[in-house]
């Protein structure tokens, strides 16, 4: 049994996704969140600054004595974990790595679709991923940057959203993908529009893996908090507007959390 | 005459559409721009780190020895210029200021529109600037985040943009508008868009007045440069995929320039 909580790191508020998945395998876990949301989003900037705005975020949460970091950010999953990995004794779990093996089984085909931000995409860490799982598989991506700013503004279901994500997701559908990664933070809250749009796709949330990947670890490492009732700490480095009208779009059903403020540049 | 370059800042690559108009009439000065595209964009954050930025970046410039700090971002001029001028003893010039007078000049109804991020919208600066012009004019504003995300993927004639500049403006043509103020430095790149859109609105770029109330400055107070061939410097604190990219759009006819990236945070 180890009461401390569970660090999780995100470039902003998306990577609440991930807790709620979190909180909905390991209800007796104690959440310690920080998104960076004055340096939002990290997606269309260069590996250097992710690597260095993530060592920033889990320094942080380090030094809050978390048992383990989970990276929710997709790009800093995909671009900095490497890097982390060398600086840091903490355990620590990014959305990529655990998530593979699903995608390859959710895919009959095995011709699989991967829909990120510029740098996810750039990476090529997901086409990594898959073809350590599976080196037959067929994999084929999108950069798929503006979904992000769609989803901050809540447009989930206007037609200009459909438009864009129309046009993404044609290349991949014309490739004949079954199953469809969603990896972004930001996806989840797509789904009802994505399966509009091309019904037939399995989507694959890595948030969900992730979350199951999380529970197994604390468990073979006898790590579980147990903890009733546990009271979150939401930490983000700019409580503004956009931030507040999100948190009730992204955390609308997640209780007990109190919520800070921090500057990671101090 | 002042042979110190003239400083400019912006949030990231938008303020290059103001450092052009200022070619355009002064081409004998030597520009330092700051691009604080590591945290772009400004316009979704709180005016407290807005006045962080902004005041990180005017400080920059100012050690470079400028003779005039220009706020190029409409966000920073809107909510951090009082702040600013408090802390520098070095001239300082907003991109709203100056434009009210042409502003309210373009407007035969006086029936004004106002496009800009949440950030500008929200200060009211804008109706502030206006209205001490004219208390008569009738100013109506809309927030238009998307389009920022839109023009940074160089979606100007896509017919989502399109679709999303119409519903931005359809509420301030209602209000019978006859002039519109791009009050963001990515709307000069969507001009061609918006004349499709709604081809019988006067379009001020604020870029533009920003440019001839410098030259005014410069002249008054006795500061030109009168620098044969001047070499620009233009400084960003991410030189990403994305800048690089932008760099060329926004800067497609700029010569002399020296590129170099910078940390502000330490």
């Amino acid at each position: 049994m180890d009461k401390r909580p569970i660090g999780v790191f995100d470039s902003g508020i998306g990577g609440l996704t991930v807790v709620k998945e979190i909180l909905r395998v390991l209800p007796e876990e104690r959440i310690i969140y920080l998104g960076d949301t004055a340096r939002v989003p990290w997606g269309t900037r260069s590996k250097k600054i992710i690597a260095l705005f993530s060592q920033q975020a889990a320094s942080f949460l380090v030094e809050k004595r978390v048992k383990i970091v989970v990276v929710a950010c997709h790009t800093a999953s995909s671009v900095a974990l490497p890097d982390l990995r060398k600086r840091l004794k903490t355990p620590l779990l990014g959305v990529i790595e655990s998530s593979a093996k699903a995608a390859i089984e959710a895919s009959k085909s095995k011709r699989i679709g991967i829909m990120g931000t510029s740098a996810t995409i750039r990476s090529g860490a997901w086409e990594m991923a898959l073809r350590k799982e599976d080196p037959k598989v067929k994999v084929f991506s999108i950069a798929a940057p503006l979904l992000v700013s769609l989803v901050e503004e809540g447009w989930f279901n206007h037609p200009s959203t459909a438009m864009i994500l129309k046009e993404y997701l044609s290349p991949l559908l014309k490739k004949k993908i079954d199953a469809l990664i969603l990896a972004c933070t930001h996806y989840p809250l797509l789904v009802s529009l994505i399966k509009k749009v091309s019904p037939d796709l399995v989507l694959v949330n890595p948030g969900r893996t992730t979350a199951l990947a999380l529970r197994q670890f604390l468990k073979k490492e006898n790590l579980q908090g147990k903890i009733k009732q546990p009271l979150h700490c939401f930490y983000f480095t700019d409580f503004s507007l956009q931030t507040k009208r999100n948190l009730e779009r992204f955390a609308d059903r997640l209780k007990n959390v109190k919520i800070k403020e921090v500057d990671l540049e101090k």
